[in-house]
């Protein structure tokens, strides 16, 4: 048996592939000077490197001139505290008492709003030298925005940490730039918040929208109705004090908290207590399936609107946010069709379908919550010819209808496109662009596009993986939302995702270390390399096809393979720039070849691993065909490798039977799907090439 | 550069050892059919291994006969939701209709204490045939205990999953079998409190030893006094809802939840909001430094009574537990010594010295909790002859003062040899024995040994490390207290361990998770894998050394290697087994031989890999030393394999000059030591003899 040296050939693999993509990114990044890189994302609006560093060591100290309070204090508290956790050192927490010699001196004009505003000022600028760090900001908010910039700086070499001297000026791109966590289909503890808000805060995201009602569970405690929550939510609520301790937390990290509150439809849970705001008799019980359900609020009824204005009264005091979401989605009217009183007081009022039912629904919900002093955000489907102007359209199923309500003189935010429950990659989100570059909107017209949210729909997470599903793609939109819009080449961001990913960790998101933690407990006990290889190169299929091809109930465990993988396969992206760097290589093919084979063993041995290791675990029954095609994946790789090395091309026959494999292969199997068929099967074409044309067969990367 | 074949490697070495270890284990556990080995911990009293099976499907249902309360239906929901997330099927969480069929049958004769008393019956006998599973218990929380058993006992296989049939009478040999969280030194959040409460209930342990207050430190919500915590914990304390919470978790788990309040030393942090109880007059600031300090509660004056008083009223009417922690320790009485009126009232009133001033003092506070009808449990230093025989002892110093106690006739718990935060392996605490085999105790004194309690002391544990102090070695202490006596086969113990820690991380810990990731953050971005090798093979230095030779306070950041690397290294037992393997099986030394050289080619791979390593991360700059040792041991370590396979014995000064070698690399640096000197001595000392007698060499494992 040969000598394992996995170690090395790892290190040289990482070694050739960072003096490739290093040189690649400079190209990206003009603004930086050999040979640091700067892990900035979101990328600030300008950034200029400057000569010198400024070293950090445990004199390290920070002071404020001018405006400071509780909020600034605790955020530079909790700097200083991830400084020292990232660079080992003893610092002090207290402040400076000289500002020339403080390390980092922060300049805050004034508080701003001590909940934040959509019209908070959050810009800031930046600038290190090699005597000194200077944090200038109209508001704490923009010194919060800058002081997460400044740690994103840090880099050590062998002489020891410093921040590279730089001067940035930077404010977001929109003002709205936010993530959806639905709690109601899983609901996610308080912790699993307090982290997502954390990770937020270092991507300069500014909006948790918090959806809490659905069919599937009712998640705030109402004083006013407690059968909401005590019946609506299998115990699974925030009490009021959870919620004003979540609100405080985010308003320490400049970031508003917006509630949810989705009606008429999507309510099932409101009327398993409450069965007289329905539009069918009941009894209700909470809904376990994914989907869309029939239940909704009767909006014939004064009943209904008695009950929502106190309700509606009750959490507006509760929610400090400008904003109350309404939600207003995917209401098909089948209870409503089915009422003959429903239908006698259409008739009565004139109102010609549903559609119109749900624009009266909402004019009333719209008069409640301006009562209460909010305003009314809702998804597309409330824009409705009689909606008044101050309402909010939150556009899903397509950017066409943001522009449509901008045009129309509506301010919107865009989800469609940032569907993250959908298992995209991040690059595809990362090109989805609330104003494109060819948008026909007037300026005018633009002004009234808000920004944008992540929607981190919770129908297949548990707060075990739920991190997974977010992090680190939303990084990407975050910065789509923040940064300037030519900010937008997608092997740089990659490159400096993956850095904001470690760094998110820091931080206590389980996005990675549930990984292999997941895979242990599928593996039973075995070793779990031959398992993480697989899983490193499938990915959950993609849009909703996961509930059709392996239905589940919201009561069953997300603990599968399906669970562990993750999306965005980066051994796949790396494989490709590793075939693509091959084949460009062609006729000399040399560049990459030992890497390439690396990774092909590795699946091959992997293959032949899972096979008895699936024997050991029954919960790996479903892997069976995957670990099958990973094997045929292999040997054709393998194969294509051995022609394209010895320069004999393969027959068609051979290229055609490898190719109906890989077709068969790229079949999902247990909802799952090989990234890496496409690559292969360049390979495989390759192979199959007479030498001389092989080098086009490497398409260039976008 | 030769093809690499780790995982196929690893998988034989797993592969070879599985049947080494099978073979050991089941003489230890004589009631187990081969060739299922059980993975129970703490072992049952009794377990008898029968014939058959019982299939587990997604049918897998439950039901209870006779009586049900709320408390058992949420342990038997947590059970399935437990059990559906290891087998990845979506099991049913309503009871089963029909007691015949139903697979898991829960027979349980009444509630037993809704707040857990040290006298509750814990005791269930557990029955699985092919048909169903029977679990009796005489009380719910006997229930709970046996609902562990049974999720411990689940197998799987190339058929599915199954419990084996088994029958299992269980209780547990003492009834106080404690945790003690210090959550004075290190603030840690209800969720990591949370986590270790499921852990300890995994593992039957009782008591939650919650040590509330310290120099560091006042962590409870006091209406009363509310200066003592919002001065005395940096904001990081538990409001009085976050404690009822607590306890009810715990409760729920039949778990006891004992404050402590340290006084009259330990208590710096009261006296920064209430200086006029000091023994000095102040002012006080809240403790940075780890050891022990001078202030303490003045024993002399009226208002410290009156204080007490009113606080322990307070505090009892918050903490349901019949038992009531006041401290006591290590109170030097340096104030005391200096304060004119306190050696004023000694002289008036006759006390002779320091010990008898804080006997006066334990009398008063006696009297307190008794007034509040709380029975007074303190450490050794209490035991004093006018001590009433209602208060327990906690033996930390030496089992001595437990025995002591015992023969006078006060009731006592041991954490002599439970200090877990000393850093030694779990087979030390495994064997230390509240009452050993040779107790010279007579029996009615030995019943009063109540048990024992493990101590996570936190001056260096943070919620990241937290977990990877108390996990898993508590699981062997846990055992050592449920378990009879002659359950103590070490490697038996190490084996069930290493499965026990597996399912801890099911439950949230985050022992093993958070050891990659704090890799990660050290390795600034490199691949681990040579920083895990080396993490793999050192420990913490042990005892208090560690304080001393790489001093910190308490607002240090706890993220270094130091942290990361954790005690009872694994890598270190398994080395250490296959050189005995290796050395037992000479002259021949065929076995074990690839194991060997494949582990050291791997430390000095990593060995070469750190030092460029280390040049990219400041970080790791103390652990430079440390990679050259690996380097100097993996190169004595293979030199000596290459002798003994070559079968020519090395010189006497090639093993002197590496025997000095690696006396050099038993040095600790960074307050880290190696865990594989002793075993590689051995190869070293090995080569240099006879073919002939190299078979003495390797002793015999215990």
């Amino acid at each position: 048996m040969t000598i394992t040296n996995y170690t090395q050939l790892a290190l040289m693999i990482t070694l050739v592939l960072s003096i490739v993509s290093s040189a690649t990114a400079q190209e990206s990044n003009p603004g930086a000077l050999a040979p640091v890189q700067l892990h900035l994302m979101p990328m600030p609006a300008v950034v200029q490197r400057q000569p010198g560093r400024l070293n950090i060591n445990s004199s390290f100290n920070v002071t404020t001139k001018g405006f400071a309070d509780d909020r600034l204090r605790r955020s530079i508290t909790r700097m200083i505290g991830r400084l020292a956790g990232q660079t080992v050192m003893t610092l002090q927490f207290e402040p400076a008492s000289d500002e020339g010699t403080a390390t980092l001196l922060i300049e805050c004009a004034g508080a701003g709003s001590a909940i934040p505003l959509l019209s908070e000022d959050e810009s800031y600028s930046l600038e290190i030298t090699d005597k000194q760090a200077r944090l200038k900001a109209a508001t704490v908010v923009g010194a919060l925005r800058g002081l997460e910039t400044f740690l994103q700086l840090l880099e050590g070499d062998r002489t020891g940490f410093y921040f590279p001297a730089v001067r940035i000026q930077d404010q977001p791109r929109f003002p709205w730039r936010g993530l959806l966590i639905d709690v109601a289909r899983h609901y996610q503890p308080p912790e699993v918040l307090k982290r997502n808000l954390d990770a937020m805060a270092a991507v300069k995201l500014n909006v948790l929208h918090w959806h809490l009602t659905e069919d599937q569970g009712f998640r705030v405690e109402s004083k006013k109705y407690p059968k909401l929550h005590s019946l609506g939510s299998d115990g699974q609520f925030y009490s009021q004090d959870q919620v004003r301790d979540i609100i405080a937390y985010a308003a320490d990290r400049g970031i508003r908290v917006m509630p949810e509150f989705d009606i008429p439809g999507h309510a099932t849970s409101w009327l398993v207590g409450h069965p007289e705001l329905g539009s069918a008799p009941g009894p209700y019980k909470i809904e376990r399936g994914a989907g869309i359900f029939e239940p909704a609020l009767d909006p014939t009824r004064e009943d209904t609107y008695k009950f929502l204005d106190t309700f509606f009264g009750e959490m507006a005091a509760l929610f400090p946010d400008a904003y109350m979401h309404i939600g207003g989605d995917e209401n098909e009217g089948k209870q409503w069709d089915r009422n003959p009183q429903i239908q006698a007081f259409m008739k009565e009022k004139d109102i010609k379908d549903n559609h119109a039912l749900q624009a009266y629904f909402n004019q009333r919900v719209l008069k409640i919550l301006q009562k209460h002093h909010k305003k009314m955000i809702g998804w597309e489907e409330i824009l409705h010819p009689n909606l008044p102007k101050d309402a909010v359209i939150q556009s899903w199923r397509g950017a066409a209808s943001l522009a449509e309500a901008a045009r129309k003189g509506y301010n919107g935010i865009l989800s469609a496109g940032y569907y993250i429950d959908l298992i995209f990659p991040a690059s595809q989100h990362y090109l989805a662009d609330p104003i494109p570059q060819n948008t026909t909107l007037t300026a005018a017209e633009a002004s009234h596009v808000l920004g944008g949210e992540a929607t981190m729909w919770s129908e297949w997470v548990s707060p075990e993986t739920i991190d997974s599903r977010i992090w680190p793609r939303t990084a990407a939109i975050a910065e789509r939302l923040w940064s300037p819009r030519q900010v937008s080449d997608i092997d740089d961001m990659y490159r400096r995702l993956s850095v904001i990913s470690r760094q998110l960790e820091e931080l206590g998101l389980t996005h990675e270390k549930n990984y292999n933690m997941m895979l242990r407990r599928l593996a039973n006990g075995q070793d779990i390399a031959p398992l993480r290889t697989l899983a490193s190169v499938i990915e959950p299929v993609k849009e909703y096809r996961r509930y059709q091809m392996r239905p589940q109930t919201m009561l069953s465990p997300l603990t599968g393979l399906i669970d562990a993988a993750r999306p965005d396969s980066e051994a796949a992206r790396q494989f490709a720039s590793y075939v693509d760097g091959f084949l460009s290589d062609a006729p000399r093919l040399a560049l990459y070849q030992p890497n390439l084979d690396v990774i092909l063993r590795d699946w091959q041995t992997a293959g032949r691993a899972l096979g008895p290791m699936i024997d050991q675990s029954p919960a790996l029954l479903e892997a069976r065909p995957l670990a099958n095609d990973l094997s045929a994946i292999a040997a054709a790789g393998l194969e294509a490798l051995s022609y394209l090395s010895t320069g004999n091309p393969a027959t068609m026959q051979w290229r055609d039977a490898q190719l109906a494999k890989l077709d068969e292969a790229a079949k999902p199997k247990a909802a799952l799907e090989f990234a890496i068929i496409t690559s292969v099967r360049k390979l495989v074409n390759a192979a199959a090439e007479p030498p001389r044309t092989r080098a086009n067969l490497s398409e260039p990367k976008k």
